[in-house]
């Protein structure tokens, strides 16, 4: 029990597994590259199995250094996600499993967060901030349903790729509220889907009807809610960090 | 009297509200697919007049709260708001009424607002720091004035579809300055319509005239005056949200 | 003297202007419409002409106002301003005069700026601040003549219509700063004209050449360097104002 | 030795210097105006020569004035990189040098840097904040690794002009984080590359598949991540501008 605490806080064992973890990040981003992959594919799989023993490694350690009460290593939040990540990779999946473990063994690289104190900080930091944007969140999410919905109910008929349903109808909003190409959105419900931007899917034009007030009108209104929220959003993040 | 104010400040009563409210969102989700709308239609309605019938109470209640000078309920805006939303319904509208009566039932979300005294706040801040944005506006709207006035001027006659009058020509300055294909309007009036970006509308590119200089001249400066103008206004809003 | 100093200070005096002005920004609108203002044009061109003559008669009050020292008004720099605006409407121009003609009575709207003394000071406060963002500026500009001149060298053969000059490269940086369609111009110069977005153009694409490498990093490194320093010029601006 | 001592801090020494930058640069600049460069020929590659033994005389001058160490010259970075800048102009390169060569004359124009005391010290500034964006940087590589590698897995199939490797991974992830067209990147993984998209590249459109939740879930959640990273990078950049 000694020597794994020992070992668990000692410092060539956390480097270890932060070169392991770089290791394992290398060799999800050559696994990308499918030929030279292939090629060297023996030699790749062995070394994803010595990093993978590492990893267990390393939860064995830290709970046996944990002495009579092992399951105190759960208490912390990232010891549970290091073993969530090493466990999966146990679990018998069906053949179809390429997917899901190639996600796996990407998510491994997230462990350098744990690896690295000062980005763990900063994590804590961003993740602690996330509650000080409640209400504004909340109000931008109120002004994202309600223009939603009237989004399907005023263009749905017009311009279902955009306004089929409410969750393109919030797609397209999200869209709108990065500015991204909004003015075609709003051009395609001013003059009709028949009259502009359907040119390659005017099979479903099927119920064209231009409201040149009303689009403008939702838009820009959008537009200028949305970013004003947005900047008070913003503003609440900053003011939280001067006070830090 | 007495047992109507005990009931309206109580937080059961508060509570349902605020949950009716969230009820009557759904349902006016629930409504954009027509489909399943239209399979549960009767018990929709059932709800929708349950929540409709809630609201109703929320005022009678209120206002007998008042005690003997009912109309006092008046005096808060936003029970206004709530009565005005309430008592809508029951106007009689015309056959075509359904988007009315979608709207409405719409704006019955935003009541959350009031529902939950933090976003009341947070609303009422947004609002109050709107006067001190003031002098930043009228400044931008001059800007927006004088360059939609000269934008009709310059291109009205080789760009009909962004600069055609007045309120085009605006709408198309609020996109250049949210910098969104702002580009495409300058080429188009740098090289004349015949040239650049009327491909699908030649028929309304009847006056094609090139003005290199004068497009570029009017377009950069917009977008550096307007950006600049901007940022004065986010740097105004940030600063007295610091001194609160 | 004492009488025009009087008038010139009055309330209802400075009133008077300010409506001028707001009626000289009202007709320069309407001209907008031309039927309209052909259908009213006697009284439209009476009302500017009623309107001049205010203007004509605030510069020789104001003049007199000065007692013996009638330059002194023009140590005034708004007082130049004024003075240029009305006295070009004196000028004798050629035929071809419209526009020019239109120009000065769309500069009148500027005198607002003047009449409205909070309006005044903002615009003064905003041009006081240009200083203090001098040597970012510089480096600023520094910045695009290095690459616009790197862009001529490296794009100007293969893609002629962002880079056939300084002037068309300096326009195409201050697109590609402003985020909008950067890509475009990255990608035809990455793959070559004769590949990517010349559909049109394909008569200017005479020497087509692909330069993935040089095209990334030329446009990468631009938006990085570009971004971070007017993030630095909006920086100076915020901490400016809050030294205020 | 003394003499060069007291050229070298001459007031009118630094400002020939500057004046011959100043030249430098104009020079360049004309010549991307290949027609007028080639007629004046003989008197620009005159100047060029000029301006280059101006610089090699800084150089001689500044090293004689360290005395018995002109060693000491080269313990200023500035100086390393003046000294390169012209020790390169005599290099023998092959006859196709003519691109390094004009590189060499335009990087002479950040000699200016330099020559302005102020400009250098903003610059200095401006790298020693580097490093206090580091931990938020390695935050932003490894979303930028993560997205990229899923990426490929994901979308590589469907959308190689996107997504075909790793780099071209990463450029797309930057296009999105700077919300450049991202959503058109977006509908081509979400409705695959035969319906959206690819219509002058249908060739490379081997493997459509649609994927639309996986695309939106994707895109969506890295710009959310992307923006939210690179706004705490903007904040700490503010706060350590507001500690000086
Ligand atoms: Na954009
Ligand atoms: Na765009």
């Amino acid at each position: 029990v000694s020597l794994c605490k020992k070992i668990a806080n000692s410092k060539w064992f956390q480097n270890s597994i932060t070169i392991a973890i770089i290791i394992a990040g290398i060799l999800v981003g050559i696994a990308t590259y499918t030929e030279f992959a292939e090629k060297h594919h023996v030699i790749l799989e062995l070394l994803n199995k010595v990093v993978l023993w590492i990893f267990v490694a390393e939860v064995v350690i830290k709970m046996i250094a944990e002495g009579k009460k092992p399951w105190r290593y759960f208490y912390d939040s990232w010891n549970v996600f290091d073993f969530v990540i090493v466990a999966a990779a146990f679990l018998p999946f069906g053949g179809s499993s390429v997917a899901i473990l190639r996600l796996l063994r990407l998510l491994r690289v997230l462990k350098l967060v744990k690896a690295l104190p000062k980005l763990q900080l900063l994590v804590s930091a961003l993740l602690k901030s996330i509650p000080s944007m409640g209400y504004v969140t909340i109000l931008l999410m109120l002004l994202f349903y309600i223009y939603a919905v009237a989004g399907v109910f005023f263009f749905g008929a017009n311009d279902p790729i955009h306004f089929e349903n409410l969750q393109m109808s919030m797609l397209s909003l999200f869209r709108v509220v990065t500015l991204e190409d909004w003015t075609d959105i709003m051009y395609i419900n001013m003059y009709g889907c028949e009259n502009y931007g359907y040119d390659g899917n005017m099979n479903l034009c099927t119920l064209s009807s231009a409201n040149p007030l009303g689009s403008v009108t939702y838009f820009v209104s959008f537009v200028l809610l949305g970013t004003m929220i947005i900047l008070n959003l913003f503003i609440g993040v900053i003011m939280n960090g001067m006070d830090e």
